[in-house]
């Protein structure tokens, strides 16, 4: 066995590559949603009549606002043309030779077949859900407020329901984005690193600008359009309707939406990517001996068709959740705030959060365009680091968002009445930003086979299986320390920062703490966008490099996408631990959000969580739990999917024998369809179980509380489940992700030579620790940050069935 | 390699039987403790004099204090004398032939003396904490109870210091006896396993009940003379002086030092039993394909070791201090309800645990006693199974128990005020004797091969090592689910019995809730000397069959030995359930007496946790992290310490051809020693990680409260803290002891032919998981019972410093 594979890897394979292989059409068509096809029915002109007719009345209705709105509406719309751009000069690429366009197609074909499926079955339970919501707020008492300003029940629930909808469908749109480029992109790079290794970079970063841009562009412009939309309809501000300062929370259905299909999205994708790769690596890598990628193992198409749907699309529709949720939630928090301290004009408290992702856009547009092609000439481009450029676009992006994010607070948050706190909130948006940088520099140190602790993990698997499992297993555990403590201490500072901004409400209490966080989650994620592109970076570069494999490509080529590869790697470790400390923050703004919501609906100070009432506490025992068994469901698919794969790619080789010498055929095809409706199958239990559970809870504490007469029992135990969720949710994504990120780069680090190499015991433990680790990374992890900000939405719409 | 050992297992290995084996005699004489050889010291007539007048004293303080205190005396004093008869009987069998007994000498040599070194540098900890605390105390405010009831700062810190080092020393005792007498029982079971099953059972029993006897009686008879002992020299309830409701409080440093020898007891012991059998086994079993136990291996004797020192004396300190900790916190409640309803007479409410462990003796002592080694004559007895006649006895003891505990609450908690009050309280011990009940049967369901988990586990290492560990991670997991549930339900539904026990205070709102759910723990705790005997088997069993295995009986008597060592091990897994299920229990009642202490320190109203300020919210999140990383840092010292034990084992391989061919000895005492230092050296950063954050952080916040001017700030994030840390604990615990039971049966399973049977891919695959779930199940599961408890009673001492 071991003579062939060396042969192989010097590419010495004449027989396979004489022969012209055909990859299984799964549709000749390259699919269209209908939408598009209907609009592309209509003549070009009327279209575009109608667009012209569309931004004019979006912008009449926006200047009816406020300018801010206008100044965002145009942010927006500058970004869409210049994602524009940036998909025509992908697309002007070329494809390259025919193999890899045939390889690219079936690529393709998998990903948008199983996109199709997942996202009707999404749509569906979307909309059955949308008939709960309007069921549910339908059937409640309406508010005072929304009495006193003429909101009566059936508009209410109309426009909750309207906004979930939305939400889900922008949620979805975000991921196709994200998925329809990155199956153009990765043919163009694979073709481009024939030629030079910059050139291919910079593809990759423009595909992933563009859905970067789509997706941001997408979250900030439809909540404009719904605040301007409701703004102007329930003529907001005007005397006996509704105050500005309460049109946020009309906002939440969005954010749910949002969060329900992200959270679908990313547990479908994710079990079906590491269900694949699994499968793929153990019969492949463990029991056949042959290399990653290889054409001859039957479940390599579906391994690639994987990182489009689980990383592209679903991390798509996860920024997406990420920043409309944390931008609804600043909303509410400034809306209250400005209320409480009496502001004259609250709407720059409101609107902030639009500005700051306005601003995101341009920043990280810059910081992308500065990564150009055409600097330096062939050799010495192709020679430097593709880490150290997207770091220095990086930091272009991160300097400009300071300077964007100070501008920002002068000019949205100065108020008279407390003439320096525009100062404390800038400051408030340092601690963020610089909350980020540490918690990336954490992820590096202790994922980075450059540092101590990879190193100790790949060294205990010099004594077996076991005692890797053991050492990695214990370094997630521990990696938990120091994200938290940093957390802790941004959380406390920001506070007080806000706190003591001067802002007084009216019995001179200091009320701008819970603000002050806010501000820090902003600075967060003041530079999203160009976080996204580099995390689409990485599956791109990935599937770049199947592709190279697959298409035989000389050994130069291979170097070349090899690099990028290891690159996107760390991009997308660095960008999880990016993506879990935001969630970290948005949760608490989103949880006080939910306690201004629950005592606006039930007409009651609700101020305090008690922990020391024992159902409240048995709330927090049962969210903690949540989190405990929504992970093992998350893990526990990818495990048996794999096995079905297993077995099928075993099956294959022993009934075509011929495989292995390249005289037959694998069956891509039926990987694929296995791998997609395992998938589909699995995502649904713990989907349900995350949505369902909290709901469940809250009703049935409602009803005890009512009979054993405790006022808001439900509210109080859903916000404890939702407390002690956030903490488990963050520390056990933290492990998982760390952990696997870790077992990854353990094995890459012994592969460099170390230890053995590539096929000592030591390697093979290696592997172990990798493949144990793939579902924690790259399904139950990141589902986990969706987990953590759809349950503060769930909880937010759905607060009618607690009280 | 593979005849030999089937030649080994058939028992034919003349050429080293002809070669008598001498074992490294580490000391010749048995060690004995300083105290005891002084006592010996003494004339015999003298010391039963001395001790006669102690007791005598001792009764006339109880007789002083309550009629009850007597009654818990006698109680305690005749399971003395019956443990003292248990010991007699076991200590007369026969230790079988000269090479079993060298082999128990090894064994209890290396026993002794690492618990004399582990001992030594606890008890200078100990010395350490007890100079801290008292220079805490001789430095703080009293309160003003203190002040009107005379009780001068001086005196309450000595009582504290006093308390805590009385309840280090009884937990060093417990752990000393569980010890003790397990390495004496084990060669006594391996020779009777020569003659009969049923006699190789009882003896095991036998010991096991001896040290359940004692450890439970020590809890109460300390707590006992510590309540008589204050009631009479401070003249409690006399006019101006302290009231008995507020006597319990004093008791809190005995919880505490308990806890303290506890934790480190089981993380030292938890890490020399695991890392010595994880070593082990890497070179034994899965390098060199020797079987376990196999005289070959030079770490077997470290394995052996490691059953006493980690199971038996770590397990014995683990359930005192368990009982001590319940008992004091339901004391605390009682007298604080009792305080509150002015019940006329509140020692009942007070002294209701006592009792309830004073009959918890008796009826596990008929279970135990019920276990007879005569019914049956020969051949029959062999044949029955083990676990039958266990859980017979189990049966005895629970019918007698919840009789007795209707008893108790008839007796104790009979009050004019709410006539029908005992009644609903009998009924809140049902309810914990039920929950520990269904806890049990969770643990079997998610452990044992008979069920759908385990066997579903055991498939997945079908298709490999991966798959496995992700099945066994996902599995534990997924079994925290039901045992929450569970617990939630017992929580509220014992506080709702509690409450509407018709228990009111002086505003007529009803009081009895948190009491119901110190019943509630109570009952489940109810029958603990029997699941502490049941416990302790499983080590002596384990134990008794590596004598077998190392001094070559025949095949007969080793299969009666393994019988022996799988029921242990279902037992070990089953107590492992009902000793989570009432820490958790335990720990909020620990919860609520610490409000209630800070309160009365503080001088203010402390009633609620409110986990919506954001430094409170921190405080949770640093609490769970604390646990994650705790779990991080017991399972790498034992990957750590098995890594050396694996180099060591692997030198001498190499250094010693011969060892293989039974022509050399291997040096066990080198693998003893290095198993020693270095489980002496990891337990120190983990124990102090749980003793010095818990503190720390609430200094920090205390102080940050000073400044912020937010009273009360630091005991506040302790208290949010401690529940988030109790929370998380019981997860984490959960998953760990049921991934680590799963793995172990898992490969029990296939090694009983199934999926390939031994020697298989599948077998190899399920060994990994084995081999992971060691140091979760035996090291950091366990740990983590006692953490939780420990951070309670560290709370409750340490509370002047948060304040």
């Amino acid at each position: 066995m071991m003579p062939m594979d060396d042969d192989m890897e010097s590419g010495a394979l004449r027989s396979y590559q004489d022969k012209p292989r055909t990859f299984p059409s799964m549709r000749n068509k390259p699919y269209t949603p209908r939408i598009i096809r209907l609009l592309m029915g209509i003549n070009v002109r009327v279209l575009l009549v109608l667009l012209l007719l569309a931004f004019g009345g979006v912008f009449y209705i926006g200047a009816k606002t406020s300018p801010v709105i206008v100044f965002v509406f145009s942010v927006c719309i500058i970004s869409f043309l210049l994602s524009t751009y940036l998909t025509k000069w992908v697309l002007s690429k070329d494809e390259g030779p025919p193999e890899m366009v045939q390889i690219s197609d079936a690529i393709r074909d998998g990903a948008e077949g199983f996109f199709r499926t997942q996202y009707g079955t999404i749509s569906k339970m979307a909309l059955l859900l949308a008939l709960v919501i309007l069921s549910i707020y339908l059937f409640r008492t309406p508010t005072p407020q929304q009495e006193s300003s003429g909101l009566g029940r059936s508009t209410s629930a109309f426009i909750t329901v309207a906004a979930f909808l939305l939400g889900a469908l922008c949620s979805g749109i975000a991921g196709y984005i994200g998925m329809w480029v990155s199956v153009r992109a990765n043919v163009r790079v694979a073709s481009a690193a024939r030629r030079s290794a910059r050139e291919a970079l910079q593809i990759a970063v423009r595909a992933g600008g563009f859905s970067a841009l789509v997706v941001v562009g997408m979250a900030v412009i439809g909540i404009a359009i719904l605040y301007a939309v409701f703004y102007v309809w329930l003529g907001v501000d005007s005397p006996g309707s509704m105050k500005v300062t309460e049109l946020p929370l009309l906002l939440v259905g969005y954010g749910f939406g949002a969060s329900f299909v992200a959270l679908f999205a990313q547990l479908g994708g994710g079990i079906y990517t590491k269900a694949a790769d699994v499968g793929a690596d153990l019969v492949g890598k463990v029991e056949q001996g042959i290399p990653e990628d290889d054409p001859r193992n039957p479940a390599v198409i579906a391994d690639l068709v994987g990182d489009n749907v689980g990383d592209c699309a679903a991390r798509g529709a996860d920024l997406f959740e990420s920043i409309a949720a944390e931008i609804i939630s600043a909303m509410i928090l400034g809306g209250t705030m400005a209320q409480r301290c009496k502001i004259e004009d609250p709407s720059g408290f409101i609107l902030f959060p639009l500005v700051v992702h306005s601003f995101d856009l341009v920043v990280s547009s810059v910081g992308m365009l500065s990564i150009r092609g055409t600097r330096e000439s062939g050799l010495k481009a192709s020679i430097e680091d593709p880490m150290a450029i997207l770091q220095k676009g990086y930091s272009v992006s991160i300097v400009l968002a300071v300077i964007a994010f100070a501008a920002s607070t002068r000019w949205m948050l100065y108020t008279e009445q407390a003439p320096s706190a525009w100062l404390n909130f800038a400051l408030c948006g340092l601690v963020g930003i610089m909350t980020a940088y540490v918690f990336v520099w954490i992820t590096k140190y202790y994922t980075d086979y450059k540092h101590e602790p990879v190193r100790t993990l790949a060294l205990s698997s010099s004594t077996g299986h076991g005692t890797n499992i053991i050492a990695g297993v214990s370094l997630g555990l521990e990696s938990t320390g120091l994200p938290v403590l940093v957390i802790s201490v941004s959380i406390i500072s920001a506070f007080w920062l806000g706190r003591t901004s001067g802002l007084l409400d009216e019995t001179g209490n200091p009320t701008g703490g819970l603000f002050g966080t806010a501000v820090a989650t902003m600075g967060m994620l003041s530079s999203a966008a160009y976080i996204l592109t580099m995390d689409m970076f990485g599956p791109i570069a990935d599937n770049a490099g199947g592709i190279v494999e697959m298409s035989q490509q000389p050994e130069s080529v291979r170097e070349i996408t090899d690099v990028l590869d290891a690159v996107g790697n760390t991009t997308k470790a660095t960008t999880k631990g990016f993506a879990i400390g935001s969630a970290a923050l948005a949760s608490f703004l989103l949880f006080s959000a939910y306690m201004d919501e629950v005592s606006s609906f039930s007409h009651e100070p609700f101020k305090e969580v008690d922990i020391a009432i024992p159902e409240v506490f048995v709330g927090g025992l049962l969210g903690s739990m949540l989190i405990f068994v929504f992970s093992a469901w998350a893990c526990s698919a990818v495990g048996r999917t794999a096995q079905e794969v297993v077995t099928e790619v075993r099956r294959q080789f022993i009934e075509r024998p011929g495989i292995m010498d390249y005289k037959e055929k694998p069956d891509y095809g039926r990987c694929v369809a296995i791998v997609a409706s395992a998938s589909l199958r699995e995502m649904i239990k713990p989907g349900a179980l995350a949505i369902v559970s909290p709901i469940a809870i809250g009703f049935v504490f409602r009803i005890l509380g009512h009979y054993t007469g405790q006022p808001l029992l439900g509210a109080k135990v859903v916000a404890a489940l939702l407390m002690f969720a956030t903490v488990s949710g963050i520390l056990m994504a933290l492990f998982l992700n760390t952990a696997g990120g870790a077992w990854d780069n353990a094995k890459k680090y012994i592969e460099t030579g170390a230890l053995g190499g590539k096929g000592s015991d030591s390697h093979k433990a290696a592997v172990t620790g990798d493949t144990v680790g793939d579902p924690f990374k790259d399904t139950a992890g990141p589902s986990l940050h969706v987990l953590i900000k759809m349950l503060a939405t769930i909880t937010l719409v759905m607060a009618p069935v607690f009280l």
